[in-house]
């Protein structure tokens, strides 16, 4: 399936960047607004995307021994309050079944937003011994969380995720396991989405309702604003103490585990889409795009066609020989010229143009999403040529990303200098603030500026807070969010 | 994760396959009861095996074009009624948000039992013309059906599966779709769940709700009754009409597009438990067992133990190159006959046991789970024994459950020996049946036994209705379903 409209109705990224993103994702066909207030499909396109991730994701979650498993959709009002922050957390974003099998139930069900507590009233069930842990258990699922607008992946009422819950039997394991989940995410950001990003701890404020302490991962959109998609959390014993999820230690006392939860939505598609791309729509990045090659033979007439196709074919096969992603794109039903404009929006890195030229010669014409760059390979070594271009586009998509990253990333020593960036260009910026909760709140109503983390790179400096002038050991990150 | 407990716990299947079931599920770590009633727990052990079917089937539905996609989890109530037969079938079991952030919703969204409606609301949308056609969409997802009681897998009111949902320009085309899916179940049964099957359409009254036919798979439980998994439907033109979804053919007329569905849930898992396994616990078949050779290294003391578990670690690598799943039991915190024990509830196809004497020879112990047997290979050649092995416990799971299919599928040509068979043995019946509903409905009044389908090979004979005796043309195949 492909899209079938003029380049010239697309909207311009360079003018105005919200209108370009819904209008890309609508025209790649990566998603489109559902009949449902506050949600969206996911079109064959932009799953294949969410798939892509899952594969990378599995990988690493099942190499360090957790297994996926799957748990209730619904949960029990009753069992959401144990925890007195998550619920207070969580309650105004909730949908509620009130009526099921067409009678009224007594103990309304919530649709999960998140499965701690339907998943940690099994945990007391299964874990007795420091012998049942580590408990390493992960779900692929869709949660509920009650938006009245709809941005396309960046915020609807339900979305897909994998969430991460495992059991411990020190906080040191715990820790351990927090960072090796956000190291994950950063992985698939930077190595898969060609998203350079920056990795801290989240402020008391902006934690998650429960969490002892919040991990996540930010990066920087082109309009200066700041999304985090990744987030890992320490959950401490706050969740196993309630859920009493105790066990008896190796020296044989008893204690209560040490928790861990962590996440990575399909919000961060979003992202991706925002950060790379123009005026032409979409650029995906080789690593994680569905296609990364596609063929369109170019021909007059039907004289030259099987033979021409033949020789398309020829090449596809060896590209998939190679495990690359290939479509050959036979159409009789579009124009060259429509093929191409349908291609370029959904953002395939690599385009080859044959025609009977390239035929005759046995060659292959070779044109970059990224740069638009045209270059021509003899087909007996052009296997290599396009694994080189794909490489060179994953790593300059990357480069671009840093360049832009770095060069809106600033510090700021005054809450005027803070200002003047934030009503200008915006991107992060580094300040020192005394890490209380009323001069952040302060802050960000000035300036549209939250916390966004503090960095895991953040050294311990002497500085004032640019808010109220009292002392500060560490310059946070802030910025406006998505 | 496995199981610590005594054999002598376990229920025995020949006694009461029900309770035995239900036991085995639990204590085999496959699934466990929720907090939720209705729900349970699918557990990595038995997640894992869904991965298989998940792995199997996408294989099959990508190779036929078939893309994946995610719709949402709620649909407006307004959007469910358009098609009228449909929801009075589903109305009885629906779960209902009527409360979203905090607020009574005017619009009660329902919880999807099943996608046709909001998915063929944005089909609408998306086809115009034969171009745009077929439309070929995939999803997994989690589906809700209101239930009062849980019987693990096989009644669950959350369940997963995937829903296939296929438009076309001919009813010919969207057949031939309805019978590929059905074939695409009949081989996961077969070839991975080692179960011979009988396929056909459903009648009038036990077809889905809103389709204009319905086929299915049927396989025979221990206990002769009967379960169904896998239906796929022909829709016709029942949704289009209503959802106006409508296209311009290639002769430039307007027509409504002929619609399929199919769907292969959790359910399948239930079947699968209960036709292989025996007293001592589950037998799953090599071809979807998560884990198909276990290996567990046999010592006293620990002077020898780093060397034999430098040959089971060999043994494994070898395994595993030749693409096999294998598990190296190495826990120190447990007795070998508890592990034993353990991998035989789980069911696991080729236990190798390996000792001192096994090592010093270099020879592998290998004890087949069906049958008990245990035969002793050579180091240098015991790949292609395992892999002989598994291949024979795969064919002869199939071949038992074939013979037990086949011995307990049976001809009745009076309603007196119809009774008789159900009374004492149970089993399939094939019975001339007039093809009134009435006829049907008083059949299973009287029997339990309702139509289960017409089967596709069932031939055209001349008959009259074990019932009302009146004439009839084909014999039908009837059971007590669960």
């Amino acid at each position: 399936m492909v899209t079938t409209f003029e380049k010239k109705e697309l909207k311009k990224k360079s003018e105005n960047l919200s209108e370009w993103y819904t209008d890309v994702v609508l025209k790649a066909r990566i998603a489109d607004y559902a009949p449902v207030k506050g949600c969206m499909v996911i079109r064959p396109y932009g799953y294949a995307l969410w798939e892509g991730v899952q594969e990378a994701l599995n990988r690493m979650i099942k190499a360090a021994g957790v297994e996926n498993a799957y748990f209730p959709l619904f949960i029990p009002h009753s069992l959401l309050e144990k925890e007195k922050e998550h619920v207070k957390g969580f309650s105004p974003e909730l949908a509620v079944v009130t009526v099921g099998g067409g009678e009224k139930l007594k103990d309304p069900l919530v649709v999960r937003p998140t499965s701690e507590t339907i998943m940690y009233a099994m945990y007391a069930k299964w874990i007795h011994s420091w012998r049942d842990l580590p408990l390493l258990i992960n779900q692929w699922n869709n949660v509920v969380r009650w938006e009245k607008r709809t941005y396309l992946f960046l915020r609807t009422t339900e979305f897909l995720w994998q969430e991460g819950h495992t059991a411990h039997e020190t906080e040191d394991e715990a820790m351990e396991m927090v960072m090796k989940a956000l190291d994950w995410y950063r992985q698939i950001y930077e190595d898969y989405f060609a998203m350079p990003v920056i990795w801290g701890r989240k402020s008391e404020s902006e934690k998650f309702a429960g969490a002892k302490a919040t991990f996540a991962i930010e990066a920087l959109m082109p309009d200066g604003k700041a999304l985090q998609a990744g987030t890992s959390h320490n959950l401490g014993q706050n969740f196993s103490r309630p859920f009493e999820i105790s066990f008896q230690t190796r020296a044989g006392k008893t204690d209560f585990v040490w928790q861990t939860s962590w996440g990575f939505s399909t919000r961060s598609l979003g992202g991706l889409f925002l950060t790379h791309g123009d005026d032409n729509g979409l650029i995906l990045p080789p690593q994680i795009a569905p296609i990364q090659v596609v063929i369109v033979p170019i021909y007059k007439g039907d004289e030259r066609k099987g033979k021409l196709l033949d020789y398309c074919g020829e090449l596809r096969d060896a590209l998939v020989g190679q495990g690359m992603r290939v479509r050959l794109d036979d159409r009789d039903s579009q124009s060259v010229g429509r093929k191409f404009n349908d291609w370029e929006v959904k953002g395939i890195p690599a385009r080859l143009e044959i025609g009977v030229t390239e035929m005759e010669h046995r060659t292959v014409t070779i044109a970059r999403r990224d740069t638009g760059e045209k270059l021509t390979a003899a087909r007996k070594d052009f296997l290599p040529v396009i694994e080189k271009t794909l490489k060179d586009i994953q790593s300059s998509l990357f480069s671009a990303a840093k360049v832009f990253l770095e060069a809106n990333t600033r510090n700021a020593d005054t809450l005027v200098e803070f200002e003047e960036i934030m009503k200008s260009v915006r991107g992060l910026i580094r300040a020192f603030w005394c890490e209380e909760a009323s001069c952040e709140a302060a802050i960000k109503e000035k300036t549209k500026a939250a916390t966004r983390c503090l960095p895991l790179d953040a050294k311990q400096e002497k500085g004032t807070c640019i808010h109220c002038g009292k002392p500060a050991t560490h310059r946070w990150l802030f910025g406006q969010s998505y």
